[in-house]
């Protein structure tokens, strides 16, 4: 049975992984008989922001206790990832992506990603296994991959990606981007989505298209 | 358009609402093209489960607070529901729903159910508007209104549920208990899901039972 792993970067849209696309990516590889497991950074998340008003709460949280919150408890320390037990990484959106994985958020283009999330894509990568990018996340793989993503069509993040050396398509949020030589595919899910419906088609064309890449 | 009521618990299995079932219920609405508004107790929840270690922790969190991780931010206190706005209501599981909207996981036969919760629901059933319960949550429903639910198939559980004056029937994970009289339908979920395709599958045969209810 095919196994992906799958990065999480907290628990929640501003200070974490985006739930609903977290979820709807394990659903989509579910529905395709695809296992997966979690992984997310043993370290403090950047901050932690109260949902309900949106300010920046006085609290410490750490990203692979609350990452755990979406895996059901079955979870595990990136750095315990081995490339060669998974055929793809996905890595669902969510602020966590662009303030624990990355210091997108707050750096804007002088970013720069974690250094064990970095070392894993580029394990993926060399294996010649596909690696699947939701929402925000893309501007990981921009960075460690120089890649050819799409973030949707906000002209500002897309020219931080190409000022990195990465190429931006813009694209719908049930359409993805594939960069075949590269072996990437993202889509944009609540970048551009206005419902959990919506975000469920682009999780599901992101799973189909990355599987579609195992095969060659 | 039509509109549900859902009542989140908190955001994580352990003592909060179960993240993939309050997802998955959202979907299927949203894919019936049914609105939703989330709302939870102001409250502090029972206790804080670290879910890594599931250990409990030294730590305070708010219902409301950490439910709003699942709903993007958009979510009230309960005690502002109207009733006359819904034409449903909507429980997913998770420890929260026998931890912080009852105490069903604390005190087994001896429960009582959270007084803003059981208000809501004796207002929609008052109302004829039908009331979809998935997971343990239908422990709530059993109490507040001695209906027809399932929880699955565990003995002790449903023994627990017909000694409060419901009427409990085994269900699989795919299957819906629907009281007509009642207006309630309920879903094992996570009781008796092997996956989260087997939890969507849940999902969406409860809030198809739910809409069929409300064309009555």
């Amino acid at each position: 049975m095919k196994k992906v792993a799958i990065i999480l970067s907290g628990c929640g849209v501003y200070d974490g992984s985006e739930i609903h696309e977290a979820t709807l990516a394990m659903l989509a590889l579910s529905k395709n008989e695809v296992e997966y497991d979690c992984f997310a950074p043993d370290k403090e998340q950047y901050h932690v922001v109260n949902h309900l008003t949106g300010e920046v709460a006085d609290e410490k949280r750490n990203v692979l206790v609350e990452s755990a919150r979406i895996s059901r408890g079955s979870i595990s320390a990136i750095d315990k990832l081995n490339v060669s037990d998974y055929c793809g990484l996905l890595l669902p959106g969510g602020f966590g992506a662009a303030k624990n994985l990355s210091d997108f958020a707050i750096n804007g283009d002088n970013y720069s990603v974690d250094e064990d999330v970095a070392k894993v894509i580029v394990e993926f990568h060399q294996a010649r296994k596909p690696i699947a990018a939701l929402c925000i996340a893309p501007v990981i793989l921009a960075k460690v991959l120089g890649a050819r993503v799409t973030i949707g069509n906000d002209k500002a993040t897309a020219d931080m990606l190409t000022g990195v050396g990465a190429t931006h398509v813009n694209k719908e949020y049930n359409e993805v981007a594939i960069d075949e030589k590269n072996l990437i595919v993202t889509n944009p899910c609540y970048m551009l989505a206005d419902n959990i419906y919506q975000v469920s088609l682009g999780a599901e064309a992101a799973v189909g298209a990355m599987l579609g890449l195992m095969k060659k």
